[in-house]
């Protein structure tokens, strides 16, 4: 799925590379400002960062795709909005508060994007907004306003990293993947580590390119990266109320429009890798190749199925080829969904070793010790006990590498294939999300 | 949901309990012996145990129902023909080995059948077997056969105690309930504590009645009682493919069907909040009622989304009230169903508080104090912070009440409702299921 294959010894050599990736597109500057605020639901001290994009010239090339959640957030709203707006200028996000079902919610975002109007010289109707952060409680706005100078301040056309540092929330590192198209590039960045399984459109990602590729054409570009991209992974199967994904150009440079999808797609797709390996508690990446298929949505749905197993998810964290619990999931899907399918021709293999074929597994001592060793080899950390018996904190702050475990399907009853990324489930997803919000 | 709420401050009074409850209704017998193996997958000695049930005399009444999981274990295979089995004078059970997708699994269940038969005097098809523990894994049928005359010669009429205990795997505690209909009883067992959504079946479940109830009805009864029971709960999401309810009468006694009927659903909804309540890891069970739904189907989908939701799970594991992923995990199931549904009539409560109507939420600091209070009310256990610093092992063996943490759903698209159970995520639960085979 990804493009790459990266190997990090040390945070300042993930740094170093995160540097190189960043250079901004022509057109754009990023901004961000960090402030204390007290939120109204829980009286205790919190802290926000506001990250301001903004063009040198109002574009009509802008695409964007937002969660499918029924409950969506007041920026997801306001953003819909925007899709008819002739022209965007600037893009507001925040972290900490998501601004989802909170009274007054899309009033607050309108605010927020007159006042970062007002600041630019713009409408603002060409003004974004995104927040992410806890569902139901209210924007800060007045503390917000009050900031938006000190973003606009910061502005700088250098580097997208500040950006990618300030939307982040429980992530560990930022992430920025960029691609060259002819004399043009595009360059990414995105945000989230829990709450991913974007249906139709993920956690919070920012695509940005100097690139000249009329809106129309923007539009279906995005669709089609974002389907073989963001939507074919899970960390933890719970779909977010706040999933944006936006990209816009700034028309600097004439571009091949193929040239351009393909690049586009490789971004989408080396993001996707980031945001499953920096997902939160992640120790493995798994990867399920699903072929086989009778329509690729099935496929789709075994892969969720098999990535989305707590069961497998925890054995595989324990580096316990535990293959019966793929088994389990895989039937577990198929006879929810198509209980008179005939799986006899299914086939499964593992770190590129057949384990099951012909109804049966096929293991043994040796085929045991093959796969525990695939599963170490794929291991990102070992937890580490903490200091105080029951918070668990991951040792390290950037990838040490892209390897995942490999897990292959083919159900015997098709044509159709699909590739779905997701992760184990560890102590430190649960120590980060049994008390998320202090 | 359970007809009980029931307190217990020490293991003695839960074992003096659940002695009062093991009563074996007239007719049946039960015996378990324990034996040493080594798997022919991995060469590790392991133990397991061998459960008997014995009727005094073969009956026509019976019924079973088993998992739809598309890779059934062999046992399910060999259970589904004994439906049409003229009579049954037996159940052979064994834990540790699932006996699902193994070479040659049939045959081995087959011989076990016949092992048993020609002990007992009966015919092969008159025995029902079930295997519970790894899948993938293949019987040690030799020694089993050795073990049968052990299982035969503990046989006794008192007590279904020792089968309870006998079928477990990784419960914390055997499971066993009963109910009286005029002079006659339905007396009941589960195993079960992880890989739980049954899906038209579940886990492992015994129903043994003296109540004479011909087969007919006996099978009509007992899809309306798993459904309104087992069908409504979830510990993790996986369905297992060993998923068994079979009830068996020696219909010693005559009985009104309706009592009889009534009966049998309480004893399976009390045998469901204890599997919930033993769950792998639960520090607390999650009772959602869902109302206002257009129909039944879709308000068991929203509470299933709910009780499922890892991140709704981890929060309520750290009594946070983080009551946003409430509304991100029914927008989930929502918007991936049915994206044109209006919710604006949607109406949330926890613990008999409106904390969400009218698309907002309605918190402050004193809601989430009153939240935190049911949560901490509700809780079962906190973890230990254990010796080696990673291997967490619940502190209690027994459930210290039947508390809930209790979220009410009021959809306002109709007049369907349905009542789930489900727990929540816990480091206990990671502990034991990134290692559970050795």
């Amino acid at each position: 799925m990804a493009s790459t294959s990266l190997e990090f010894s040390s945070l300042d050599a993930h740094r170093a590379w995160l540097k190189s990736q960043a250079r901004l597109p022509r057109g754009f500057r990023v901004g961000a400002t960090r402030f204390g605020f007290v939120p109204a639901e829980v009286h205790k001290p919190a802290a926000m960062t506001l990250t301001l994009v903004a063009l040198d010239q109002p574009t009509d090339a802008f695409a964007a795709m937002f969660t499918r959640n029924a409950f969506p957030g007041a920026p997801v709203i306001v953003g819909r909005r925007r899709l008819s707006s002739p022209t965007v200028a600037a893009i507001i996000v925040n972290n900490k508060v998501s601004n989802v079902c909170a009274p007054g919610g899309i009033d607050a975002s309108e605010r927020l994007c007159a006042g970062v109007a007002a600041l630019l010289g713009v409408r603002p109707d060409e003004v974004i907004p995104s927040s992410t952060g806890v569902i139901g409680w209210r924007l800060p706005i007045e503390a917000m306003i009050g900031a938006l100078p000190g973003a606009v301040e910061a502005l700088q056309g250098e580097s997208v990293l500040p950006a990618a540092e300030g939307i982040v929330t429980t992530d560990l590192y930022p992430k920025v993947r960029r691609a060259a198209v002819g004399d043009g590039s595009i360059v990414g960045i995105a945000k989230g580590a829990g709450m991913i399984e974007p249906n139709l459109a993920t956690m919070l990602v920012y695509l940005f390119t100097d690139c000249d590729v009329p809106r129309d054409e923007l539009r279906s570009s995005l669709r089609a990266a974002v389907d073989a991209s963001f939507n074919r992974m899970s960390i933890d199967s719970d779909t977010s109320t706040s999933d944006t994904v936006a990209l816009v150009s700034s028309r600097r440079v004439p571009c091949d429009l193929e040239a351009f999808r393909a690049a586009l797609a490789r971004v989408c797709a080396d993001l996707t890798e980031d945001v499953v390996r920096n997902g939160e508690g992640v120790h493995h990446v798994i990867r399920v190749a699903v072929r086989g298929a009778p329509d690729e949505a099935f496929a789709l749905g075994v892969g969720k199925a098999v990535v989305n197993s707590p069961l497998l998810q925890c054995a595989i964290c324990g580096n316990d080829p535990n293959v019966g619990r793929l088994v389990m999931a895989i039937g577990k899907h198929v006879g929810a969904q198509a209980g008179d399918l005939d799986l006899s021709r299914c086939k499964l293999s593992m770190a590129g070793r057949v384990i099951f074929a012909d109804g049966a597994f096929r293991l043994d001592p040796a085929a045991e010790e093959a796969l525990v060793a695939h599963m170490r080899g794929a291991e990102l950390y070992s937890s580490v006990a903490p200091a105080d018996g029951l918070t668990f904190r991951p040792p390290v702050r950037y990838p040490p590498h892209e390897r995942a475990v490999e897990i292959a399907i083919d159900l015997g009853l098709g044509k159709a294939a699909c590739t779905v990324l997701g992760a184990d489930r560890s102590h430190e997803y649960i120590s980060e999300n049994a008390d998320y919000r202090t």
